[in-house]
């Protein structure tokens, strides 16, 4: 599996990616899923993928093609609607080519990519391109795409992150999403790429890979785990009350005992105990 | 689609379910996935269900009917082991039924169920049974199990319980993980069934719905959300810095653009930045 998230601010794009892949947990590997498209001043555009690895190479492999065959692809056309229209055919031609003997083998034609970035002369803009080819664009206020194990870490971005969020706050919200991912699912791992991207640069400007000794990686990994507990013990815990009215509101859904069964009491003389409020 | 999650604690279980069904958009409906089928003095077992409704339903039914008509029933077994495979059986039983006519209408026989309590003579166990009938038991370290949707919770759940949290603690853990669930998927809703069993007391003590009025849960939502970004802004951002060597591992994966495409520069020309470590 994979986890890939990219968010649109105002101030730019950041985009995010681990590197894990795994066909069956004994072929697990390392395969990094950003690809950069960049000719500075002109377009910097950043391709991201999740599914099938043989889907997503392939992908790419029939856009690199196509950029030497024909007139019309990814470095010339003058909008990022057109790259992601570039994005989906290539699917759509490894579809045609594939699909048909995946069914044969029950194997799902499952590919999910993020395509984003800034062709000179538009603003920044961010697709999430289907299996089917079909695409979206993030618009607001859905400021951010995910693509794979998406889940564990969707909580903390729709928490914190919105069009206003700087990019760094946005890239670190980012890290966190992806170390909560992490945790909670060993099919997603490091390295990590994460590229962020100002508006109207034009150029690959800031770019790390992330790897297990990366300093402000670990920071985040720690202070954040120390920072969740603190705040999870200082909320109080329930305070259960056996005077407040128990009323109908407050009754689990029971399923009776057989009365022939009940041997020690109905439970209407257990002293059963609500939230107090 | 439906959140539960139920913990085994050495001080007893915490079980928590939402109460939404939909079957497509706009057929949303409150349904409650709770059952409690306790028998004070002899035994408390909690039943929650999520997936197919129809399905959910008829395994509340076969469960209920098999206690009127055969000796073996939820209400005399001696372990929750056979209680586990009594809910497993009634899995079967409606699969028998439905599962034919289900797959004319490519319909998943998709059900999950959590089943836990104690009975007399035995400690505290938890089970959950999968669509086809088999379960699992909860084992340390592995002190929980979530059906339906359950990867938005999940991390909390993971940093913050162990089998040594207190039944306050971990109830309070188990509502935060639902916050974070209703607040990033809406086929999870309101109102929550919480029970607390405290280990040996054979009945039901501590048992609360919980509607959008709840003081308690009102608390948490506000609270968690606010300390959540409070502790996001005290965590540093990153530092990106132009002087530190950017070597090759801090190297996007770049696809080259055509020679005669470029315009502007190679790139080179382009001051660019790397996390500061």
């Amino acid at each position: 599996m994979t986890y890939c998230i990219a968010m649109r601010l105002d101030a730019g794009l950041v985009f995010l990616s681990d590197s894990r892949t795994n066909a069956g947990v004994d072929q697990v590997s390392t395969f990094r899923k950003m690809s950069v498209y960049e000719n500075p001043g002109d377009r910097m555009i950043v391709l991201m993928s999740s599914g099938n690895l043989s889907i997503s190479q392939s992908v790419l492999q029939v856009i690199a093609e196509q950029a030497t065959t024909q007139q019309r692809n990814i470095w010339t056309v003058a909008s990022m609607y057109e790259v992601a229209q570039i994005v989906g055919e290539a699917v759509r031609t490894v579809h045609q080519r594939d699909a048909k003997m995946f069914e044969q083998f029950c194997i799902d034609f499952n590919t999910s990519l993020i395509v984003g970035g800034q062709i000179k002369g538009e603003a920044c803009r961010l697709f999430q391109v289907y299996s089917a080819g079909n695409f979206i664009e993030s618009l607001n206020p859905s400021a951010y795409f995910q693509i794979g194990e998406a889940k564990y870490g969707k909580p903390i971005v729709d928490r914190v992150v919105n069009r206003h969020t700087s990019l760094d706050e946005a890239a670190k919200c980012a890290l966190i999403s992806m170390d909560s991912t992490l945790r909670s699912n060993v099919s997603v791992g490091m390295p990590l790429d994460l590229l962020v991207y100002e508006t109207d640069r034009l150029a690959v400007t800031r770019f790390v890979t992330i790897d297990e000794k990366n300093h402000y990686f670990q920071m985040i990994r720690e202070s954040w785990a120390q920072k969740v507990k603190d705040i999870f013990q200082e909320i109080d815990d329930p305070v259960w009350d056996a005077t407040s009215d128990v009323n109908a509101k407050n009754e689990p859904m029971r399923v009776q005992p057989p009365a022939d069964l009940i041997r020690y009491g109905t439970g209407d003389d257990v002293a059963r105990q609500t939230l107090a409020q």
